[in-house]
């Protein structure tokens, strides 16, 4: 099979399985990482009570961390439910959202990092700098730094907790200790669009409860929000019709597409 | 008057009156039902603090209360809400989004029914089941069921707590201890919506507030949702545009269209 | 330069330095005015946590707090964080949604207001109201008020505080102790929209972070409003298109659009 054949099957094998998603996400993408869930074929859930989040998580297929609106109480949740994750080999997707920005993003990621090595980190080149070296600096949540500068930080976190570390920027790069995958594609409007990056982690869930190589199904995520979102950026206007037209172009996606839009480079 | 004919007043009441929805809801669904309540015609106001929630559901004309994202607090608002709702006589609606999935939402949404025996239940056949049977089985959020499976529950659950079970689905079916109401139409695109189900509750609170026979406010709120979501459907590619096109509809709604795609039937 | 140039002037900084807009808002407008921010240029975090908001802050070019969905946790992060804006001399936006509602909100108001009286205070006529008269009545969050009955009440909150208000309705008013602004067009479906007066609110932080003048800021933020609401309900069928083609407006806004449909009134 060459990379688009891998891909579509992963698509086939969740549009019919239906994976269930456990993400306990921040308040701002919620609704959209659960339609881009729904769109792409599998069942989201959202559960982040500590009294609840290991008998979710015991029913899912994955489970997607996002630190973007921390508290005290969710930290103690997220950790609870990442543990029960790894416990029982549920694959664990982590999205660092800001680390960098704040003491308590940052801290917060290393302690997750810690508690309970993820099967995938997700995040911007900002975030990922951050994490890697304690003390990087980010402008809220969003990148100062391409996904290139990233690259070093990117392979020795792999190697320190050996798991997939995804960068998302212009190009994107999947890495684990040996391999790195580049993604191309995309559109520059989606930078202008609250949460892509979220809705990547969220997906990346959904490919990694599919297929058991982290590494192709956190490209594998990367790769169809480059497609649907290049699609989507044929027909909008600007970023509102964006949105939605993404939503579809995910929940329409055709192999025929995904030939002809993937973008995949292994270096 | 004819169902759609009595349909029809019902939502010119809402639009004349604006009826205040008071919703203690999950925090996916949040935007979206309170855009599904305006566009109908309601005026939705979210409030879930203890110390407020009181004095909110006294100025409203119906509360909805959601238990799709839990914590402690928010039980503790609705039970109090709930209780005040009951007190001064003000329809309540219950979604036990997500009950039969873990301990925690099943026993919250008896918890509820016992403190405060809803006006209306709206779930989807799994959570009805699981609400009868606690102990039920349901994956997530989505039903692994059928209405029809769900009927006998339903049935006995408002026999139990003298209120109305509204079951959505393929066909809704609508019960109280006597009659039953089956509502068709709708599309398949909208389970690929997140919290339809949750907006069915939301609209099921303004229908509430503005007719005082529970079984047709129920009803007619099921109704809407299945024309304004058959007639998305026509122009919608994807569930993206769906969503859009659903809220369009809601506001478009003319009598004309009630009577052409009402589909229902009393058993 | 008059005063569309002004506008447009601002508009270009915004998009030349997009400025880190920190909000700490309700669950329900997050997603729409993050959205809102980015189509403007802006650079939109979210953070609510006592433990990071004013290190958080002292990142942003703006703080917007907006009272929608409290919680006691929350009412102390506010304070907090809006100290630290006013001691680092960053531009406050106060957003006092529901007050006059619930005692919870306006107490929780009035308390931010003398904690740390913001730049800006932005509500609808009820809202302002309520926060003069503590006492006045609000139903929800929809306004019973029209602006002009809330002008009064406004220069005078404007003296006591030493801020400006901005009060939106179907012509937005802006003032300060001295000057009053007037500011047209608009148009009725965004009031079927939930959220838009809380985007209004973002988009006041967004244009105090790159204009000196509170005045102009918040004027400039309400003309944007109404010129992007009116360039959305040409072509929107109804509130959910509106929705979409208003971020899409804000996105695409030109020089020449500006200049066509300002409606500006110094009083």
């Amino acid at each position: 099979m060459d990379h688009s054949e891998r891909l579509w099957k992963d698509i086939e094998l969740i549009r019919g399985n239906a994976p269930l998603v456990h993400n306990i996400t921040n308040y701002v993408v919620m609704n959209t990482s659960a339609n881009a869930l729904l769109a792409l074929g599998a069942s989201p859930v959202m559960a982040h009570a500590l009294e609840e989040v290991e008998e979710m998580v015991a029913l899912a297929g994955a489970l997607v961390v996002n630190i973007g609106t921390l508290s005290a109480p969710w930290i103690e949740a997220m950790a609870a439910a990442a543990k029960a994750a790894r416990a029982r080999g549920i694959p664990l997707v982590l999205d660092p959202v800001g680390a960098g920005a704040t003491r308590m993003r940052t801290e917060t990621a290393q302690l997750l990092m810690r508690a309970a090595p993820p099967t995938i980190v997700r995040g911007n080149a900002s975030e990922i700098l951050a994490l890697y070296h304690a003390g990087g600096t980010t402008k809220g949540v969003d990148s100062l730094h391409s996904t290139d500068d990233a690259r070093e930080a990117a392979v020795a976190l792999a190697d320190l907790y050996r798991c997939v570390v995804s960068v998302s920027g212009e190009t994107d790069l999947v890495v684990d200790g040996k391999k790195t995958i580049r993604i191309g594609g995309g559109h520059r409007l989606m930078t202008r669009v609250t949460g892509l990056g979220c809705t990547a982690s969220a997906l990346s869930g959904a490919f990694a409860a599919v297929n058991p190589d982290p590494l192709l199904a956190a490209a594998h995520a990367m790769a169809v929000m480059a497609i649907a979102g290049e699609l989507a950026a044929k027909r909008a206007a600007g970023p509102g019709t964006l949105q939605l037209y993404f939503l579809d172009a995910l929940y329409l996606l055709t192999e025929e597409e995904v030939k002809r839009h993937l973008r995949w480079e292994e270096l």
